[in-house]
């Protein structure tokens, strides 16, 4: 059975896991934790010599990077597709995945960071650079969603896979209490961008989601 | 005919000039002159609204993001396949570009701003930042290709295409007169990383490679 390497609340991650219940393709879950140091030991690094999660191991085959894993994914297991059904939906769909890698991802994990880690008062400077960027991409994919149910065509692809986790870390980041400071203007969600929620909504209703939900999300709402 | 909006010496635009030769794809070349400020004109905009190169035009369909172009020229024309023949070739020509996207591109990036653009003295502590993410990620390439003539598998890939115009772009900042004061440590490349410029080698073998490149780098070779 294909092994899983995840870390709790790696959007990265989270991305994999959504993808293997959306294949419907069984996996054996291999929690890493880096408070223990588990993505720096011999056997992790055997995997992914960079101690990143996410991570697969299939039989001898072994691969890491997000968006990597679910191209291997859709080519073992092709429906539902995640990659669209035409060379169009795949270049639009890989299109969508490089932008929000690009250009969502920097600044969220920027936001993140700070917050997660309790350093937002030294980083005020880097949140406050990073609402910008953060609030150009959301509007980009209000406008898309307000038209579409999903972000590329009319089904669920690697786009939405990608992209959704960045939404939560940003959702939660912004209900802490170090974020009150900041204007991060993104809650209530269904007000400040209504299609997005919906869209939200939609992910949340996948067979299976509860699954990839981060365990200790739902332990300690407020935490990090 | 497929129209391909370029820029002279831009490394992204570069990977999908290779894709179209490898693929013997005709192809109408729409060059974008930044510095004529076309990459912002109306008519570009409504390609890609991001402005930025490369991105294709196929009738009616635009498209933009080299990998996505890659993989949305793969599944027009197949052969030869730019992302594996199998499961785990593509999930490893993925990795890979994720990696180079993710980890040789932003301190390559860095490194070429300052010196193409002649602020080396203001931005050394950047470029002192960036060489030693650059010599990581490329002492693995070098381990790779000491053991295999391409980055993926037994053949080219868009994992080569997408690293490739980043190594030269490395290269000629190198060997800028501004780069001097810094110890860049890359020339010559049958020294520093004899494997890789093997590699290099024979990508410029690659029939078309000479239509791939940078103009304005063989008018001037010491310009930006």
């Amino acid at each position: 059975m294909m092994e899983v390497y995840w870390g709790s609340g790696s959007p990265f991650a989270w991305r994999v896991l959504l993808g293997l219940e959306i294949k419907k393709i069984p996996y054996a879950s291999r929690l890493i934790e880096f408070s223990k140091g588990q993505h720096k030991a011999p056997e992790f690094l055997a995997i992914n010599p960079r101690g990143k999660v996410p991570a697969i191991r299939d039989g001898d085959f072994a691969l890491s990077e997000s968006p990597a894993i679910l191209a291997y994914l859709d080519r073992k297991v092709p429906e539902p597709p995640l990659f669209g059904r035409t060379p169009e939906e795949t270049g639009r769909v890989w299109q969508a995945i490089c932008e929000t890698v690009g250009y969502l991802e920097p600044p969220t994990g920027k936001i993140a960071t700070a917050i997660f880690f309790n350093r937002a008062a030294e980083s005020a400077d880097d949140i406050r650079a990073a609402i910008k960027p953060v609030h150009a991409e959301l509007a980009l994919m209000e406008k898309t969603l307000a038209r579409s149910s999903w972000l590329v065509g009319d089904a669920l692809s690697a786009a939405d896979i990608v992209a959704y986790p960045l939404v939560e870390i940003l959702l939660r980041a912004a209900g802490k209490d170090s974020a009150k400071p900041f204007d991060l203007a993104l809650l209530p969600l269904d007000k400040t961008y209504p299609a997005i929620a919906a869209w939200r909504e939609r992910i949340k209703a996948l067979p299976g989601y509860e699954r990839t939900y981060p365990p200790h999300w739902r332990d300690a709402p407020q935490a990090a």
